[in-house]
Formats: C-alpha cells, sequence, structure tokens
C-alpha cells in the first residue's frame, strides 16, 4: 500500500486562540514558528476582524510581522469583509478565509444576518482577493447540529457549500462547530455535500465537544476526502459549553493517520512539544490524548 | 432503517476501578446500582483475584452481597483460577471471565507464565464453570500492540482467541490494552480474527489512551461486531502511562451508537449522572466528553 498524503490544516494559532484571554502575541508567534518548524504546512495565523467582536485577535499584524516564514507554508487570514482582506493584505496572508453557516439561527447569531446576506457580503471579498491572486477558503459552520437550529439537513449544508465554491472558494472547509456529529452523519452530509463540490476540494473541521471528531473523521476517510482542520493541543473550547473540549487534536490526528499508512509530512514529536508549549503559556494541559499519554510515558 | 441492537458490556466497576486507591465497597455498589438503574445489561461487578495482586478488588463479594440485581441484568467476575471461580459462585456471579494475552512478553510480565500456560491454567476453571452451568467470557489483551514486545500480528491475536472460543468461551473480547491502535489496524486485527471466532461472539474492548478508541469502534461497527466494552466516566487508567486515559467512555460510546442508529437500551442522562457520583467519589473529573459537554451545557 502506497502512503497518500493528506493535508493538514492546523487552526490552532486562530481557532485556537480566539477565545483564550491571556495569550500574548510572543506567544503566538512562537507557536506559529514551533508549529512551522514540525512540518506543518498550512497554519491559520490569524484573523482580521473587528477588535470590538474578538479582542484577542487584535494583534494579528504583528503575528504576521513576527513569524519566521518557511517557503512551501501557507500561512492564511480569517477575513470576513473587505477591510480585514485589505490588512490580511497589507500583512502579507497568503490566502484568506470567509466563513458561512448552515443554519440560519447561527448566522443570525453569530454574524447577524442570513446566510442569503453573507454570502452577499463575501463576494467583494472574493473579488478582491482575485484581483490579487490570493487564493479563498471558505468555512461551513454548523454542518452538523446548531446549538439554535438542532439538526441540520445535509442538502442545506450541500447548499451554502457550492455557493462558496461557485463563488470561487478554492476548498470549503465542512465545520461541526459544536462537535455533535456522528459518524454515520458526517459520512451523509459529506456524501451530500461532494454531489456538488469536488471531494478533493473539501475539507473536514471537527470538533470533539462530543468525543466524537476522530471516528467522524475516519469514516469520511475512505469517501476520499483529503483535508483535516485541527488544532495542536485540542486548542479551543465551545463557546456554547464552556469547558468542553473544541478543535480536535493535531497530535491525536496525525497519530491516526500515521497508523493508516497516510503521510502528512507532520513530526509527531515536535507537534506534540509545539503543543506543550503554547498549553504551559496557557497554563493549561494538552487536550490531547496522544501528547498526554506521550508525555506521561516519558515522565515514568 | 431499523435500529440494530448492541451489547454494552460496561467494565467501569472492574476494570475501571481496579486501579484505584481511594474507593469504598459502598461506592462500588453505588456505581453498579446506578448503572442498573441507567438501563445497562451487562456489569462486570468485580474480580476474584489475589488480594496480593489488586488489593483494590479484595472486597468483591461484599459488592456482590451488596448490590440490587435487576432480572435480566449480567454481574459478571473475572476469575483467573479455580480458588477464584469458586469465590465468584458463593458470590452468585452470573458469568465469569478469563483473561489471556495476544503477547508472550505481556503474558509473562503479567500473570508469570507463557500463553500456552495460561491457557492450560484456565481449563479448569472453563471446566468448573461447564459444570455449574455458568457461562465464561474470554479476555485477550494486547491485541493492537504491546507495551513489552510492540506490534502484534493479527494471527496471534486470532489464535489466541480461536484457543479461548474452542476452550468454551461463548464470548471472546478483544483487548486494546494500552489504547495504541488505529482504525485500520483494528480492522485488520478484528478480521482475522472473524475467519477464526464467529463475528456475534467477539466484543471490541478498546483503550483510549491515544484518542483513538471511538474512532476504531466506528470503523469495525460495519463490520458487524455487536459487543462493545467501555467503562463509565472513561474509568481506569493506563499502567503503562500513568495519567493517560484509560477504558473509553460509555457516555462516548453510547452517545455515538445513537447517533449511529444502534440501540444500546440505555438512558445516557442517567449513565452520565452515573458517572459523575463515581467521579464525585473519586475526587476526579469524568474522562467522557459526553459527560462534560453536557455537564458544562446545564451548568451554562
Amino acid at each position: 500500500m502506497t502512503a497518500t498524503p493528506i493535508k493538514l490544516v492546523e487552526v490552532g494559532p486562530r481557532d485556537g486562540l480566539q477565545n483564550e484571554q491571556a495569550v500574548t502575541t510572543a506567544d503566538k508567534i512562537q507557536l506559529v514558528n514551533d508549529l512551522t518548524a514540525a512540518g506543518v504546512s498550512y497554519i491559520e495565523t490569524g484573523s482580521f476582524v473587528s477588535p470590538k467582536w474578538v479582542p484577542q485577535m487584535a494583534d494579528s499584524a504583528d503575528v504576521f510581522a513576527g513569524i519566521q516564514r518557511k517557503s512551501g507554508v501557507t500561512y492564511a487570514a480569517l477575513t470576513p469583509n473587505l477591510k480585514g482582506f485589505e490588512a490580511a493584505l497589507a500583512a502579507s496572508a497568503d490566502e484568506v478565509a470567509i466563513f458561512g453557516a448552515a443554519s440560519e439561527g447561527f448566522s443570525q447569531k453569530n454574524i447577524n444576518c442570513s446566510i442569503a446576506e453573507s454570502l452577499e457580503r463575501f463576494a467583494p471579498v472574493v473579488e478582491a482577493a482575485r484581483a490579487a491572486d490570493i487564493r479563498v477558503r471558505g468555512y461551513v459552520s454548523c454542518v452538523l447540529g446548531c446549538p439554535y437550529d438542532g439538526e441540520i439537513a445535509p442538502e442545506q449544508v450541500a447548499w451554502v457549500a457550492e455557493k462558496l465554491h461557485q463563488m470561487g472558494c478554492y476548498e470549503v472547509s465542512l465545520g461541526d462547530t459544536i462537535g455533535v456529529g456522528t459518524p454515520v452523519k458526517a459520512q451523509q452530509m459529506l456524501a451530500a455535500v461532494a454531489a456538488k463540490v469536488p471531494m478533493e476540494q473539501l475539507a473536514l473541521h471537527f470538533h470533539n465537544t462530543y468525543g466524537q471528531a476522530l471516528a467522524n473523521i475516519a469514516s469520511c476517510l475512505p469517501m476520499g476526502v483529503r483535508t483535516i482542520d485541527s488544532a495542536v493541543a485540542g486548542l479551543g473550547g465551545c463557546p456554547y459549553a464552556r469547558g468542553a473540549s473544541g478543535n480536535v487534536a493535531s497530535e491525536d490526528v496525525v497519530y491516526m493517520l500515521q497508523g493508516m499508512d497516510y503521510t502528512t509530512g507532520i513530526d509527531l514529536a515536535a507537534l506534540i512539544r509545539a503543543g506543550q508549549r503554547i498549553c504551559s503559556a496557557l497554563g493549561q494541559q494538552p487536550r490531547s490524548n496522544v501528547a498526554i499519554a506521550e508525555l506521561a510515558k516519558q515522565a515514568s
């Protein structure tokens, strides 16, 4: 069996840290540099959103300015609007990302507009990115459930994903924002989306709130998906259940993929150290079982 | 789609607590009663091993004497030898279990004899159980890796499982004792064993040390396995990496199975409460993501 490459999109510095209060710009820069050194090829480095909404990301320009870039690695930024896009461009972000929701309830509560309106708002960002020769990634949130609307029909996810794809997103990342999905539902959702957007342009972005993320990823991999979003040390909480787990841990994903004969180009031991360092800065334990087990083994 | 029944074998009171120092007999009885009330139909309630080896299980007879039994629920005991079997019989255990290893290294270090010798030692237990009309379950440990021997060939696991089956075990439980397995390897191991022992007589007993347990279970379910071992609140540590996770959490398994349209007969909310109560007695947080998320949601 020849090993199949998987692209790991590391979202720790952005999705993982956007709800953390006590993290310095230097810690963020160190994390991005550590991830680069571990062989991660795509790092969502920051976001250019209003500091009124996400004050923790107000230093993203400084983070972009401070990191040591490695050739071949993509340093991306989340940009909800044209102002954010221009700031990302000024910071020399390699790529940008826009985000829509699969649920009307979440769209209204999270970005104060309907799904249709959010898509309209993103159009100028995609236009400007095209003009600047910058690739745009699209996120769809709540693909396996919404804190307000409950279950989400796979067709609804497929509709939003298709709109983002048609608009010009080269990749659409499917987010189980509240981590409630289970394997068969994940497969059904992915199948519905893949009927509208080619599988090679889709990514899984699963949170581990209910412990299901790896099971969902493992169940979707045989369907052909080849891009996985994750956060080192399982950084990131669930804003709808404080104290619960956030993003699936990159270490756990990489360990599983290695065992399944997929390649990621990532040095697992270095990834564990990257997670350990940011967790120590945050005063937290890593929420990666692989990291905990390996560190316990080393200590014993 | 008609819901398919899955038998959940709850090993929390035995496998989960056997490494815990600070747990009273009353706590154990309460746990078994809480699990019974939650609708669990099979509870490994204690073990009759030498208190020299496992002092934490020295009160198993008292636990069996103290629980409130419900009709239709199996209260089982681990019995390594004839002396243990007789004690289990005296305690009115409904079933007993014997345990072999798939790895020579683990067999030698854990029970001080070769695999072949261990099988010989179990023969009189199985004989006595047959005479007493008591069913015997067989465990195989280290099916996906051994702390001493490393990787274990699926054929080796199949050989031990077949021996236990031929000896008279009505069910063989396949244990990833150190929780290192990944989905494809779990499938390959299960396929090799199922070539020797009918699938309906096999169970998965996966530990979550590397966070892979649910992914492994999800990957094996489509192959037809219908019995899953788990421990409420993820009780149980890994003796080879102290501080790391132990058994896969029953709450996380039940949540996943419900989402996949399998039935277990278990009330998830009551199961979460059972885990919460024993964890509070132990002074620990539950290691079930589902429990943590649900309790956080209730608190917010």
